[in-house]
C-alpha cells in the first residue's frame, strides 16, 4: 500500500470513527501531542476528545470528505492533505429540529509514527452552512 | 495499476453504469453469484438485473461515490470496500415530481476473477433521504 | 507517485485554483494549447481564462469533485479522467441571491508536458441545478 492510499485511509477511518462515535478509534488516529482547530477554536487532542464524548445536538452524522490533495514531505514522514468536505448533520427524526448540512475544508498535517500515518494537526474551516 | 486504483475504479464504474442504464456493463461488474442487498433486501445479481431493468421512477441519477476505505485481504485475491455516496434522483422536469436525494453507505465485498476485480457481494444503507 | 495519484491532484488543483481565484495557478494546469468546453461553449484556454477574470455573480464556491475514472494511454503520456463533481456556488450573505448547487460530470483530456500531467481538454457538462 502506497502512502498516498494510506494517507487517504487516515481521513476516511477519521470519517468513519466520528460517524459511529468510535472515540478509541478516533483517538487512534492522532498523535499523542495533536491539536485540532475546529468549531471551538484550537485544542489539544485530549481535550478535543472531551467535548466529543459530550452529548451531540445531532444524534446521526455523515462526514463525506473527498479525494485529498496530497504532498508528502521531503523527509518522507510528514505530509500534508487538503480535502473537501460534505458533513451531513441529521436531527433525530420527530425531533421536529432541522438537519444542518456543512460545506467543509478539512487541512491535516501528518506524521509516519511506528510505521503508521498519525493526523498530528487537523484544522477545520466552515465554507458554507445550510 | 495497483489493486487499490483498480477497486477504485470499479466503484466508479458501477456509478457510471447504472447512471447511463448500461446494464451490459452493470452485469459485468459482479461475479456470476454476487448478491445484492439494497433496497429491495438480498437478491441475487440477475434478480437484482431484472429490477433495474424495469422503468425508473426517477429518469435521471448521478451516483457520487466517493473515495472508499479499502482492505485487500491476506490471500490478495479478495478486498473489502466501504464508501459513503450521495444518490441524487432526479424527478423528470415538468412532471411536478420532486427530487430525491440519498446518503448512503456501499460496503462491497470485491474478488479478483480472471485477472479482474469484480463484485461478490453489495450491501447499500441509506443513511438519510430529502 | 504514481500516473493515477497525479492525475487525481490535476483535478484537485483545478478545483482549489478556481475556488480561490487563483488565475495564474489555474493557467498553469493546462497546456498551451488547451481548450474548455463548459456553460460557455468551446473556447480555447486563453479566452476562457479571460471570462474567468470577470467579476463572478457568486463570490465563494466549492468544487468537489470526486473519484475520477482513469484510463492512461497506451503511450503512457496521454489519460482520460471522468469525474462526477457537485459545485456550490454561493451569494454573498445579506444579498438576498440564492445559492445555486450542480451536480457535474468533468471529463479531462491530460497530456504529459515535461514531465508534468496538464489539462489539454475540459468538457463539462451539467447533470442537475438547484
Amino acid at each position: 500500500v502506497t502512502d498516498h492510499d494510506e494517507l487517504r485511509a487516515l481521513l476516511q477511518r477519521y470519517s468513519r470513527a466520528a460517524d459511529e462515535r468510535d472515540l478509541q478509534a478516533l483517538a487512534g488516529l492522532f498523535t499523542a501531542d495533536a491539536h485540532v482547530d475546529g468549531a471551538r477554536g484550537d485544542q489539544a487532542i485530549d481535550r478535543w476528545l472531551d467535548t466529543m464524548r459530550a452529548p451531540r445536538a445531532f444524534p446521526t452524522s455523515m462526514h463525506d470528505i473527498g479525494e485529498p490533495l496530497i504532498e508528502v514531505g521531503s523527509d518522507g514522514d510528514t505530509a500534508a492533505l487538503d480535502a473537501y468536505a460534505v458533513v451531513y448533520q441529521l436531527a433525530d427524526t420527530g425531533s421536529g429540529g432541522a438537519d444542518l448540512t456543512l460545506g467543509m475544508r478539512y487541512l491535516v498535517d501528518a506524521r509516519r509514527h511506528d510505521g503508521h500515518w498519525r493526523i498530528e494537526r487537523l484544522t477545520t474551516r466552515t465554507i458554507w452552512m445550510r
